[in-house]
């Protein structure tokens, strides 16, 4: 896994990708204390960074593996950039998901071609069940984030931020990244080694699914015990992956962790300064730069917005509990 | 008012104004049953297209002017396009609003710095209030819609519009625009001209508000009595004005009038499938493209996504009563 799979990656995906926008806004930089820079993946195809990963997956395989299909295991968002990319270049995809993925999730899922299975999310192993699928059905297994042709493709979005923040006069900052397994978060890391050794990567969990942060502290691969019903669905993994982690212990500063109020507070201030709907999993790096400040170093701060697939009853929610008096 | 007078808004603008991405799904192009392609606006720097116009007729004042300072009356995007656009260049600003103007346009207008004067919309004349500010104190009046710089900075939208289009591989499509008194459907329309003659402006409004439509049909200004209460806040100009009806009936194509429902609808479409919060008035463009398919022409549909600030019960109340099976 390295930086020309990275720059491979982007060729792939040039011109079927979108170039998302670095958003700005004058009230952001005053909650925050500093200037504030918002990467929008959640306007990215199927709504999150994951069309990248998926995009480059499905362009990586052979013909024969085309043919015979695919199958990934996913909350949603990788679901749905799998399941596009797979239409896109006519692969079978079959994709498990929990039984309470977020409805939206699993509608566009199926919307986009995919044959959707539902597993349970406390007793069912989703990767036991793709596993088995693959082998029974012949099917190429692509694994959320500890591929390396997926943490590739999420790579790309580091390349951009290098470039957008070069064009915004940006050259130190911390860059804070909505991390779940950390193919997000390793691909930045990797992009922007190369590119802007300035910017320095941050994995930003969930409290309660600070896996990643606790193994950075550890130095080693450490796991939590998943809690069910939490709100950002879209970052629950237990660990970091054996791919990525090595990657992020090398490049990336010690993590944050945020409140699920923190990251509702975040949805409502997208909504009422940037006009964007982040989902909970997707705003977590924005509550880090509004609300916890201290723990970034640099006179400006990066933000990934990862995605914004949210059922509206949550959206509903954030806006209306945890608006913003500014 | 001509399309030179845009070329030199755009540069004034250049490097300070947003280029805002032209969005796209597949779930819209199901809808819709022909590609739509979504010109957003609503991540425009304030939340909508009022800042190019804001900025341009700024920008266009004198050291005198700009010293003495300016008066500017709106429901809250021309408010804070100007507002933002005046304290960047340190003019003082007086904006007129509406007493019922929705609460996070009034907040952001102040919070921007400018010094809000409510009025009653029933009751009183804004034109006559700014009228006698602008006199008091001598203030440049930056009127909303029928004002040459205001036009010239609208219209820097086609410009975009026409280089995304034809980036797009598309060189004829009605360009669906939301329209109150028609700033930004002018603005655009003698953009278009210049730069893409294939592309159609069409101006939408909101039922009750077709002042525009009824124009074109007659040839000549009508106007329509407003009824209070209305949702469209933000296009609700009771006629065109004297500068852009004569373009808008040189160069558009009929207009098109959607309900306040199909408004809330293409709110919800645009938050399950772009990730993106539009306001009622700034999505009747999409709900005319979605909804009326068989009033448009053509292959492919251009929408403009005028603008996003929306009071966060009424952008609930859009996606959880209005959410798209799809």
């Amino acid at each position: 896994m390295n930086y020309d799979m990275i720059r491979a990656a982007d060729q792939r995906l040039a011109g079927y990708m979108r170039r998302t926008p670095l958003l700005t806004a004058p009230q952001l930089d005053a909650i925050a204390g500093r200037r504030v820079f918002v990467k929008a993946e959640n306007l990215q195809h199927t709504g999150s960074f994951k069309f990248r990963g998926g995009w480059s997956a499905i362009t990586s395989l052979s013909g024969k593996q085309r043919e015979a299909g695919v199958v990934a295991f996913s909350s949603g968002n990788h679901a749905q950039g799998v399941a596009m990319a797979a239409a896109a270049h006519d692969v079978p995809a079959v994709i498990v998901m929990p039984a309470d993925a977020p409805e939206a999730k699993r509608r566009n899922t199926e919307w986009l071609g995919a044959e959707v299975q539902l597993f349970d999310r406390a007793g069912e192993d989703r990767a036991a069940i793709g596993a088995k699928l693959a082998e029974e059905r012949g099917l190429t297994l692509i694994k959320p984030f500890d591929e390396p042709q997926v943490i590739a493709g999420q790579g790309t979005t580091g390349l951009e931020i290098a470039k957008q923040a070069k064009a915004a006069g940006v050259e130190v900052a911390d860059v804070l990244i909505c991390c779940g397994g950390g193919g997000l978060t390793s691909g930045i890391a990797l992009a922007l080694e190369a590119e802007a050794p300035g910017l320095k990567p941050r994995p930003v969990e969930p409290e309660g699914f600070d896996d990643v942060k606790k193994s950075l502290e550890a130095g080693s691969i450490q796991s939590i015990e998943p809690r069910p019903g939490a709100l950002c669905d879209a970052i629950l993994s237990p660990s970091p992956g054996e791919l990525t982690f090595p990657i992020m212990k090398r490049l990336c500063g010690p993590g944050i962790v945020v409140t699920e109020e923190e990251a509702l507070k975040a949805m409502a201030v997208a909504f009422s300064h940037l006009n964007m709907v982040l989902e909970p999993g997707g705003a977590v790096g924005l509550a880090a730069a509004l609300f916890h400040p201290d723990e970034s170093e640099g006179g400006d701060v990066i933000v990934v917005a990862s995605g914004g697939n949210v059922d509206p009853a949550i959206f509903s929610r954030a806006i209306t509990e945890h608006g913003v008096a500014l």
